[in-house]
């Protein structure tokens, strides 16, 4: 999509120095500015770019007082730095919303009820029974099993897998490769050795604003529900077992394990590659820095923990900087035994 | 699908207490049952649900003596839970089985050989030379490749990945987005610090009742096969190397990875995020517990290890227990140094 | 496909004993040998099986003399290990390049350039705007957003998912359900506790020679671009963030996860399950072992690093060694002590 300086100004509520109907498509970065690109500038450490950058148009702030000749339209803005950041979320949110209608084949049964200025892209796929929102994104490839519910404004990105009877809110994004509400992992030992499928007959629940990252998992409960509540994150490759409850506004980076029925507190944040064990609770804003394992519930909230084994992050660093030490330690140790 | 009381009754050899034709199509928990739907009581804790809940009718044990009245139906079977059990089983079978017929578009070489009672979704592919079983369910937007064998009543879940050669045994169930037979990781480093890539020719061979969890990868064998053996069951995002065997009735948990050529041997418990290195084995009856590192063979069985190196679960514990306490210890050694 | 040994011989530049015509479509283990298969015989621990092998034929080196008599062919060459590799580069590359043409029904937005014999499989997607160079396979199920670039000789393999703006070099080879160009995980912190997504407008370049493992997701830059340099190699479930840098000829292992703007060197080995965290520089040639956590800028090259916190390989198994023996060291404390 292609904008005037024009609008552009008209947009951020600033002025454009230059001509007002050159067009831009594109954001760059000033340092690598090219012709029908804008930029912006707000860090002086940067401003030696201004001067050669090719860029069609920069924004700057009010105050910005060019030191040599520039040649680049400039568009001024009360804040370059809020002034950009706007732009970027009203040219995400354009492209997001672009995408109108049906791409044929496609494939979407005839008893699910579809909203309005949905999109359902090529070989996307809607089973029995289902109830899409309006503006609902359902990209290439995607899978919507049976009776699934998605609220308003959500983007299901190629080849996304909606087991059935999953819940998903209003604004959630689903990227690209994620599984919501496969089969828990249940197996009855039996005398001989083998497994039996427990079978899984619950169901997943992601409320409003919810973010899946790509190739996440998110089986479904044994009974009841597996449940994101509104405005959890949550990073690519992201694993979360059956009957798990991640509470509001937690994010949780990416390889991440959680195991089943565990119970994690609103706010928290949890970082690359944690592993938590089943049936505990972690406390509201706690903080797991990252590779560390839960074993045992989190009682005290707004604690910061880490470790192979989940200590208080302070303690667990003392440990390991004499872990770091220990054949010094021990050389120590046998200098005393000598003198014995 | 809705059911009779009678007909559950008949299915549990139990006997209704209320109307025999009322019909229910869903299973809940008792304390959130709904009308339409079933629920049991095996366990006293929960008898104060029974006296008020919404639930059409409640599997209940021969001897339970209700102590105030009860509104909805009974059915009475001689052990709650085991009828309970087994009506969850019969539940999901039948939903397993509903699936019959080909929905269109989908693809399938001529070559290529599908059973009786098969279902194929949308979008779902079978490429050159393929058996496919009876009674065998491909998910929309299942890929099939070329050669591949499948046997009688195994379920493919959507977007699931079967590449070329890969033989899969009767039963198996393989969950949405796994990958099972890409290329093995082998590169071979060239004088000029580039790499070559080799051929991997071989395949996967995943005998009977194997469970295959979402967006878990197995890669075929350079040469040979990689193999998981009748009865194992694997959890999602679970990373299964080329030239890798694992044993019977072994159970691996979720994002645990295992590197080329080991061999698990059978009736392990394997938690999550564990990794192992190539070219070991892993004797019988081996648990390793989460997030262990193994870098070792493991020749003594029914051994339980845990640990960043793979220790005996008691002597890491042990140690850990004394890591924790680093810094005391230190001081302790510096009061005895200022002694002397 | 089959091929008369004569081919075989004139392909590997070596002389055939035995009849010329026999036909072979299969590469075998010699101690696996079975009719219609050809093996080879490199190292005298497997001369045993040359004498009883069911392959049609075998390939041996010129200087090997039979001990025993042999019913199978022989294709005599230099060297039988180099002439062996040459015929499975041979056969997969013979394999990689046989497929050719479009399988219905698939979808190409008629604003993108498909090159000359690409293979497009059924319900494979082509966005707007797309260049996709001679020889390019898109395997069934693969997507390919919008304003995406693929070099010559590249292969998508079944279900992998490429977003928008994304640009592939040549010979890249990216494998099921990867997911290259995903949105990066960014989100900005709010006053009331919930999170505003941070529009993520880059891209992601994979520069020629790249391979990327199933399941692997790459994020695009927040602007700019993510870059996987030439010739580097990228294993199975491996999550790379927005902004990273990979060098040259680096090799990534399974269930790897680099957090945003890390900068990794060339020729760099990188074991499984290692977690890197964000904005740091990781020098060329450095070696890290499997499950290491790295926290700090490793400046130095060549060095291998090892442990839950990134030390010198060394360095980390001296503690540990001392680690093990904790309740020890402690004993032999509490023994000095007493003494006092």
């Amino acid at each position: 999509m292609e904008f005037t300086l024009g609008q552009i100004a008209a947009l951020l509520q600033g002025k454009v120095e230059g001509d007002e109907n050159l067009g831009v498509s594109r954001i760059d970065k000033i340092q690598e500015g090219k012709a029908g690109g804008i930029s912006f500038l707000a860090n002086e450490k940067y401003e030696q770019y201004i001067y050669d950058t090719q860029a069609t148009a920069v924004i700057v702030s009010n105050d910005f007082e060019p030191k040599q000749e520039i040649t680049c339209a400039l568009i001024r803005v009360k804040n370059a730095y809020t002034g950009f950041t706007t732009l970027l979320e009203k040219y995400a949110e354009l492209n997001k919303l672009a995408k109108i209608g049906v791409e044929e084949p496609s494939f979407c049964d005839q008893s699910s009820a579809i909203g309005d200025n949905c999109y359902r892209g090529a070989f996307s796929y809607i089973g029995k029974q289902c109830i899409i929102g309006n503006n609902v994104k359902i990209h290439p490839n995607a899978i919507i099993e049976d009776q699934v519910h998605i609220g308003e404004n959500a983007i299901i990105h190629c080849g996304a897998k909606i087991k059935s009877r999953t819940i998903i809110g209003k604004n959630c994004e689903i990227h690209p490769g994620a599984v919501i509400g496969s089969d828990g992992f249940g197996f009855a030992p039996q005398e001989d050795g083998t497994y039996k499928t427990i079978p899984q007959l619950g169901n997943v629940i992601l409320e409003d604003n919810v973010s899946v990252g790509s190739n996440t998992t998110i089986d479904c409960a044994t009974m009841g529900s597996t449940i994101i509540r509104k405005g959890a994150k949550i990073d690519n490759q992201v694993q979360i077992a059956h009957n798990v409850i991640v509470g509001e506004n937690t994010v949780i980076a990416s390889q991440t394990g959680i195991s089943g029925s565990t119970e994690i507190g609103k706010n928290c944040v949890i970082a690359g590659q944690v592993g938590i064990v089943g049936h505990i609770k972690i406390a509201d804003n706690t903080t797991i820095a990252a590779k560390t394992g839960i074993s045992k519930n989190i009682k005290k909230r707004g604690q910061t923990i880490f470790g192979y084994m989940g200590m208080d992050l302070k303690d667990f660093l003392k440990s390991y900087s004499i872990f770091k030490n220990l054949p010094q330690l021990n050389d120590r140790l046998r200098e005393l035994e000598k003198k014995e």
